[in-house]
């Protein structure tokens, strides 16, 4: 199949449609509400299912809830699939997660159109419950499939109310009790691919519409305590306190400092949860725990990161009389997306001279999971302003598009050349 | 009377009591446990009232639960009281609070074996819930007595699990139906005296024995919101990101740096609680509410040093790019003492030659309320370590046996010049 024949993007319909999905779980303030097992979840599926009805697949909802869409091939072969997610993280966008299972559905669609003939199934995906959920157990869908879950800690599971996570399940037409049907493999997925926003600045700053992703960075988290001394905030004298969240503040301000000082666009560390004891107005804080998340695509700097800050966490307890005790919570390495994959991309961009940009994803994403036991790899195009899970979400139809060309390119030529080259 | 017949301090006997008494709630690790409305304070209160009735003092419990003895005098006239509390905080220690009424039954069962005929009633209290508790209501029994509660908020009154205040009090002796009865004027009580541990180090510091407090400071108290942005912890830069918890950081340490530029010893700020918000491990901190307290015996510095504060966030939030609220929560005057109780207390340790500091007390007492309607003075003796509210908790038996001697001294020309200075 040569290039000229490859279908094109039709904005109208996709817009269409992405505009008529976006009003599920809308709020009044235009942010997205569609955790999962909301009304809004299940609402969703209904109309994603209809939709694939309509253009053709054949749909089928597995134990978990995750809904899959397949066109057969002429092969007995293993799937192609292209999907992401629907649900989102509360007041979230419109974009995160939509955008990669629409596609995945345009694609399927736009290539029976021009009457491509496919060899290997083709098949679309909305993973369950991505987004973090009140069972603390985000990207379920995908780990299932991925076997990092098991029945037994599913069917133990609740929400922070102590609701079943089996009842969560059953309500968006899953099943737990049939959890060992959900497990797929390479022999299943030939390939995977996902088309998700950045969430980040990298490609807007530099005007690119594309990213190939060359993996998910890996993400190590510590809890951090500091012990000071909780005393009366009026009687204790300056000189006479050791306050363990001005310590902390201390170490938060030593964090930020150091990466400025690393200056890397692929490691990144935050202090996003914070708690203070005994945490009232008029005494001095005794203990201050929190976390530190380090983000990074290569391990050796995380920790090479990690020992920096706890050299500099050091320094400052034994100026101010504080201890600092901290453990490992958390030591996820990165995945690399298939390099194959990443080949197939990179040739199709550059063979429709679409510029794109390599970059490792700082967010972990379904196809993690996917790529654990097949060839998986992740497009990502621009977040205006680099805004992600709030309403200002947004990514431009151009650059959607130029990621559809893309995708309809890679699909062909995984279907072609999976069987060579992969 | 002359110096020479004044009585002298037993120091054994007073020892023996103290011992016996710390005993009471005392938790295996030696912290004395006994808030509010527990059986420690039951227990308190039966040891407090036999014990009074063995030196010969007229016991009454008041509604509130607030005992008080008398050893009636010559006079229809103003009582003169000595005393403290004797609750404790959660895993307090032995000194704040029963000092100062163990020496109320001391100082008075002293002068009665002395054969002082007493002008004026003498007596001793001991309050109801000086400390914080679970009904938020610190200072209970003299707020009570001084008219600075309603009967209304106190009926309406729960602790955090909705036990009624009501119970509480009917447990400790008392009958908030009766709650009108508790209030007291001037001419119920002509002077009152408290002896508390000072809870810092100004007088250790200096090696004096007793400190004469001039007032109890003020308390200010802000909430201070920090609104930055929360967003991906993975996908935002460092440069795009506006971390409400990193700007409150720099904030706190602002306050610190500022405390020794003023370098105060009356003075002092704190930052005893903080809570950010969503507060996620992988979402960076969107917004951060935290509680200023600043302590002074001067409203103007205190409200200076406010100001220079608020400068100093108002520049860091510009330059972060996030906003800062804030509002005021408590805005409570310095109390001062009684200056002929003062004046009465500076003699009384100059002719005893006993060196004296004069200072103001950066914590609330319950002389702070009945300063509010009579003539009140309190005197410290100096904290070892400068520790309060804990195990370690301890103060020199030489120096109480200074603030005895002074106490007897006071008592002596209150009861006999009360009817012409005051």
């Amino acid at each position: 199949m040569t290039q000229r024949v490859l279908p094109k993007f039709n904005t109208e319909r996709f817009m269409e449609r992405f505009t008529a999905f976006s009003e599920i779980g809308q709020t009044s303030e235009g942010a997205i509400h569609r955790p999962f097992g909301s009304d809004a979840d299940v609402a969703a599926r209904a109309w994603i299912t209809r939709l694939a009805d309509e253009v053709g697949l054949a749909v089928t909802v597995d134990a978990v809830g995750n809904i899959w869409g397949v066109r057969p091939g002429e092969l007995d072969a293993g799937m192609i699939v292209i999907g992401s997610h629907h649900d989102s993280v509360p007041n979230g966008g419109r974009f995160d997660g939509p955008l990669g299972v629409l596609m995945g559905i345009e694609v399927i669609q736009s290539l029976r159109e021009r009457g491509y003939s496919n060899q290997h199934p083709l098949g679309f995906v909305s993973f369950t419950a991505e987004e973090p959920n009140p069972f603390d157990l985000s990207t379920l869908g995908s780990r299932s499939v991925a076997g990092r879950l098991t029945q037994a800690s599913l069917l133990a599971a609740t929400d922070w109310n102590g609701r079943p996570l089996s009842d969560a399940i059953a309500a968006v037409g899953g099943d737990l009790h049939a959890f060992p049907s959900v497990r797929k493999t390479a022999d299943d997925i030939a390939a995977f691919l996902e088309l998700h926003i950045e969430q980040g600045q990298r490609l807007l700053k530099r005007g690119i519409p594309i990213g190939v992703v060359t993996g998910i960075c890996g993400i190590y988290r510590e809890s951090v305590r500091v012990l000071g001394e909780a005393n009366h905030a009026g009687t204790t004298q300056l000189q006479d306190r050791r306050d363990a969240l001005l310590a902390s503040s201390e170490m938060l301000l030593a964090v930020e400092r150091l990466l400025h000082e690393w200056n890397d666009d692929e490691l990144i560390a935050t202090v996003g949860r914070l708690n203070v004891s005994p945490n009232a107005m008029n005494i001095i804080p005794g203990a201050c725990e929190w976390g530190l998340e380090i983000r990074g695509g290569d391990m050796a700097r995380v920790y090479g990161f990690r020992d920096a800050c706890f050299q500099a966490f050091d320094d400052i307890a034994t100026r101010r009389g504080v201890q600092v005790y901290h453990s490992v919570l958390l030591n996820q390495k990165p995945q690399p997306m298939s390099a194959d994959v990443i080949n197939i991309l990179q040739k199709s961009a550059t063979d429709l001279a679409i510029p794109y940009l390599d970059l490792a994803s700082m967010a972990g994403h379904d196809a993690t999971h996917i790529a654990s036991f097949t060839h998986a790899g992740m497009l990502f195009v621009p977040s205006i302003g680099g805004k992600s899970h709030c309403k200002e979400e947004e990514s431009r139809i151009e650059d959607i598009a130029c990621a559809f060309d893309v995708l309809v390119a890679a699909m062909i030529a995984l279907d072609g050349g999976i069987g060579r080259s992969l």
